[in-house]
């Protein structure tokens, strides 16, 4: 059965662009390495996206990147919604142009990466009318973390999509845990101007750990779970420290450890790195403090030679559908 | 200033005797190696205690232990008791009278010489009109525990004092969180008629544990803690997995790995090793379950060549004053 194609779906008439947004998000929270993540509400990546009539994922149009990513099959975006549609068995059927603007730096460790799969797929399935599960676009967008990245992890991907804090007790199947977040809870972002490679923060992590630190890791992390359901963000802060890995990527952040000690005297609850860095974060429990955090870290990493830029966020929902205006 | 000794404190009357009991406690729950344990309603050890002239202590009959136990000052129980009086500065003034009945059968993983020690705290603290916190009384237990077991560990002691299920954030300084305990959360414990001895129990443990393992043990923590607070024990159930510590353990105790096999398939939520074996537990959502589980566990270990003897428990409150009848 063939029918002529009506206006909408002519190839010559333009369709509907479709715009969704993913936040950026805080990988690993301290004890949390590879199992825990936070969105937060202010900065993200945006995608729009139409339907086009041959199959595949067209990437036509990169801003906000300075030139820096590949508008070709490789660019996480198009790896996600590519996974996706393979997911659903679509591939040889749908088609779908993309036009990803970045709001979060590249390999800063906010998940920007994440942040354009995520954003991509949300505005890809609203594009082609597709009703997808979380579980099913977070896997999918871990294929795009396998090609940026290295590795499917799940940390940047899940609380991306779900919004707020979130564990991932298992990655195979994948097992994630929304947590409670205190409503208090402040989160200051500060990025240096300096350049973490994803390979060296992972080449330094060390292979084996001694069973006394494996004990005190999971114990904090637990605890961490523990202070967010009672909502104590004094016992938040206890939790939020990391002996395995901070320790280990520390030295690959000019001015970390100075701005980790100035943050933690001025009054944070917790001080650490963001993902593989070089994004730093501190937890506080008012907007006054978090605004003099922010500070504190601007004028540590400017001493440091690493001036960069920061800000106060709340944890915030996860990607969402935010125009479907026309083009 | 002195005063003619009243007739209650004349060393040729007797003091009153008073009792107190402390409960057997379920170590490690899986993936808490070193940092999670639960204290049981039910089995427990029992000391008395009263006042005498001479400082010290004295440990002057033990019952239940099948003379196994020696009476001097190397008792959990006297060692616990002595490490009371020094923090409290009275070591040369006061004096106290013990005696032990063991409830609990000897180095068999459910904390057992916490239990003495515990309640040897309790009994004496009593007698001897002292005011003493939770925070003393575990750490003067932990004392008896190095000289019981070579390491000063709390994950027994802290849940015998506390009751319920208790987390160790820390344990210099100590830190501990008393966990939410589901309702319906009944715990089988068997212990089989063999022996583990506490230094072959820690000599098969790994020294160091590959990263991938860390993250996966702190996370089913972080789930554990988390089903607690939520009171999902299917969710408890499936935190409840070692892949560092049991693995390792398992070939020590005859019987085991067949055990484990048999109540999951008949509806065990988990099933592991307590403390350093060989009392194994499985965790059961009702009464009925967790009476044929107790059947199964009994038949497997049986079977094996090591028939023993096990129970189904609630989780219990923490060690208590019995009794202040004379004796």
């Amino acid at each position: 059965m063939k029918e002529a194609p009506s206006p909408e779906q002519s190839s010559s008439t333009p369709r509907p662009w479709i715009s969704a947004y993913a936040p950026a998000t805080v990988g690993n929270l301290g004890p949390g390495f590879d199992c825990l993540g936070l969105a937060v509400h202010g900065p993200g990546d945006t995608v729009r996206a139409r339907r086009r009539d041959q199959p595949g994922v067209l990437l036509s149009k990169i801003t906000g990147d300075g030139g820096r990513l590949p508008l070709d099959a490789s660019n996480t975006a198009c790896v996600a919604v590519t996974a996706l549609l393979e997911r659903l068995g679509l591939a040889d059927e749908l088609g779908v142009e993309l036009e990803l603007d970045k709001g979060l730096p590249l390999g800063s460790g906010l998940g920007s990466s994440g942040a354009s799969a995520c954003a991509a797929l949300l505005a890809s399935a609203a594009a082609l009318e597709l009703q997808v599960g979380d579980e099913a676009l977070i896997e999918a967008a871990r294929r795009g973390e396998a090609v940026a990245c290295g590795s499917p992890h799940p940390d940047n991907v899940a609380p991306a999509i779900l919004g707020g804090i979130v564990l991932i007790t298992s990655t195979d199947p994948l097992r994630l845990i929304s947590l409670p977040v205190p409503e208090r809870l402040r989160v200051v972002i500060y990025t240096p101007g300096c350049e973490v490679k994803t390979a060296d923060a992972r080449a330094v992590l060390p292979r084996t750990v001694g069973l006394d630190a494996v004990v005190r890791q999971a114990a904090r992390l637990a605890l961490l779970v523990h202070a967010l359901h009672v909502g104590d963000l004094a016992l938040l802060g206890e939790a939020v420290v990391d002996d395995i890995v901070e320790p280990a990527r520390a030295h690959l952040i000019p001015g970390f450890l100075d701005a980790k000690i100035n943050a933690l005297e001025a009054g944070a609850l917790a001080c650490s790195i963001s993902g593989a860095g070089p994004t730093c974060f501190a937890l506080a429990d008012s907007d006054e403090r978090a605004t003099a955090l922010l500070d504190i870290l601007d004028e540590t990493f400017t001493l440091a030679g690493v001036a960069g830029k920061g800000a106060v966020e709340r944890v915030g929902p996860g990607a969402r559908v935010t125009s479907p205006a026309l083009h």
